[in-house]
């Protein structure tokens, strides 16, 4: 998938390892559905853990409903501080009587390996919901996880985290603050229950830039917004999702203490990082065949131009329309017109567009003439871009989705066997 | 599919003809989409006429996109008097830079047949956006179409109304107002564009019942809240939906005019019609295999209620699983967790029901041990009934959904060839 470049962000190799000092690390300890053997032999328990004490910062998910994990890595971010993340995979650990227990289990299970408090462990589950989470198999697995840690491990601890997911999702960039070069890697998972307005998934981010942990929370809900909560797959929020950042300061950079430019830059690469995950998890949707991003300008005010993107790219029809290649552009009016934001609809126009090229199909809310051979030539990509203008408004906004595929309901007609 | 009873009204045959003085028709005028011949032999344009002038009310669509049709019907409906329906299926009649001059001349032919005002016609289009309305099929069939009506013509009127549907939806029922019988009988389609918050689909319901035109327009917009706007099937917003209702008097009682048992005994009447024609729409939601009924009960207020009702059924995650006959409360829970509503997840009870009995899933937020066989047993019937409680509250409300299919993608992935 081609990224998304960001000026004065450049694109380096790795994930969670690529920023000095964190390792990683991930195995299969064994954990399986209930009545369910272990068949895929994949990695289900990650690791990271950085040389020295970071500033964190975490997002999570808005649903009532929330995993033991996220209530105890609340607890332990209170600080501001972290040093390790646990996390697995194939059990979410919610609803749960005894999930709490568990997923503090899991964090001293890693102290103790790591020789570091329990409370400067982020933890995570993801995978079924309301199964009974098995401590043995990550209790037996701890020590050869811990003492696999390498600074290069980051391709062993994203397979650990994929459920649903046909690719793991990596990328690390570099930008220079105050004269030092920082580096931010970051890992995540899809592909189901992802939907808008909440951190939408696991995210792990590691940096050897230095910032306090104020900051660090502000711009991490600050992009949050505009990356994550702009992508969804199937307009269900998870009771697990959870995006969280560790910066070590090991890059040596005066510490980001102010809103300056230095902060503005960091910003700009938590950016590069959370929208380009933001669009691989949208391309890896369950069941997806293409990523559809929907870019909407002229709207008065950024929130109207976020409400059409977001309307259009969750709407079933247009995603199974993309899915049959299908340039119904009525469907795409239809999901405009009923997005709830102000604006005229006899100001509309709509262009869809790919590599192939591009064509209006729409012009002041009326369709336009176009070649039907040229839409299926550019829907025949496996990125489309749909173009909408509003108005004469100066904000604008993209959001990021996928096509409805058979495969999307073959996955989840039976997610548990 | 089984309807469910509403006390003191009775169930009777018939469809918008079931009621005394309304005839209707339906035939093949020969409308098309562009490019295609037309390969279904089917009726696409339906009148419906009554022996004398009825008060009349409807409800539209809330996309900003709105069908020609629904601009024109809405000026007609002004004075609150209506006597005839003009509607073809095919071509929706939306986006088009002569739609309402179409519209209009829809209403025209069908008023020149029948020797009406023009203004006494209701005119709607169901089909694909965006295409030009061929006038001369809809002209060259008028003569035939009010020359074919008749006191039984409702099952050639609501063939005609049929896109994606693959059964006919019609109701009738008997009731009485002041020591007279008077009977009301409705048809419906479906089956993609459906979603709540508007009046969803295109309904058409007659009644010999007398009642003011602005408690007709009362009763109509009280019930559609409670009906076809809790129903959903893929959560998208159609630009041409109306319900719309035409009462004659014909039965002889005395008009309904003061808000008294009457009025709620004719309520009472509508919500037999709109409540079962919304189930039957869910239930043949397109490529739908199962009625998905959501109760809430124990709420706070019935909006609460409600929101987490329409949470559950518009669960995309929860479709696929209902499909796949999977006891996965986990997603039923997840559903209820993000509605937009206030209410302690730790009070929430979930139940699976059908003909085949019922388990409890989840209990005070958590889940409990049950027959996984017993629950495959009753998620193998077509209509299941998720029963959830979420506290001690004394409101409820139900909502209407089906489950997503293979066959939703494919009906969708191509819908215009």
């Amino acid at each position: 998938m081609k990224l998304k470049e960001i000026e004065g962000i450049k694109f380096t190799d790795g994930g969670v390892c690529a920023a000095k000092g964190f390792r990683a690390n991930g195995i299969q300890c064994g954990l399986a559905h209930s009545g369910a053997s272990v068949t895929k032999k994949k990695n289900d328990l990650a690791l990271i853990y950085a040389d020295t004490e970071c500033t964190a910062a975490a997002v999570y998910t808005t649903n009532k409903v929330k995993g033991a994990p996220i209530l105890v890595t609340k607890e332990h971010l209170k600080n501001g501080k972290a040093r390790a993340v646990i996390v697995n995979s194939v059990n979410a650990n919610t609803c749960n009587a005894d999930g709490v227990e568990k997923a503090k289990k899991m964090c001293d299970l890693a102290a103790a390996e790591l020789g570091i408090s329990p409370d400067d462990v982020i933890v995570a589950s993801t995978g079924v919901i309301g199964q009974v989470l098995p401590i043995e198999p990550i209790a037996n697995g701890m020590k050869e996880l811990a003492e696999g840690l390498t600074y290069d491990g980051n391709t062993r601890a994203v397979e650990a985290i994929m459920t649903t997911d046909t690719m793991p999702k990596e990328i690390a960039v570099q930008f220079e603050v105050g004269g030092k070069t920082c580096t931010m890697g970051g890992m995540l998972k899809g592909s189901g229950m992802i939907h808008p307005n909440m951190a939408t998934t696991l995210t792990f981010i590691t940096t050897d830039a230095g910032i306090s942990s104020e900051l660090l929370q502000r711009a991490l809900s600050d992009i949050v917004k505009v990356t994550l909560n702009r992508a969804s797959v199937d307009g269900d929020t998870s009771t697990n999702d959870m995006v969280c950042v560790m910066a070590s300061g090991t890059a040596g950079n005066k510490t980001v203490a102010h809103e300056d430019g230095d902060f503005e830059i960091f910003e700009n690469a938590l950016y590069a990082i959370m929208m380009n995950l933001a669009r691989m998890m949208a391309r890896d949707g369950e069941g997806a065949t293409k990523l559809i991003e929907c870019v909407v300008g002229g709207a008065d005010t950024e929130k109207i131009a976020e409400t059409v993107a977001k309307s259009v790219i969750t709407s079933s029809l247009l995603k199974a329309a993309m899915f049959g290649e299908d340039a119904n552009w009525g469907r795409i009016l239809c999901a405009v017109g009923y997005a709830d934001a102000e604006f005229d609809i006899n100001n509309v126009d709509v262009r869809i567009s790919s590599e192939k090229g591009s064509v209006e199909v729409c012009r002041n809310g009326a369709g336009v003439e176009f070649s039907e051979e040229k839409a299926k030539e550019i829907l025949g990509e496996d990125e489309i871009c749909i173009i909408i203008n509003i108005g004469n408004g100066g904000h604008s906004a993209a959001a990021w989705g996928c096509d409805l595929t058979y495969d999307y309901v073959k996955i989840n007609g039976d997610y548990r066997s």
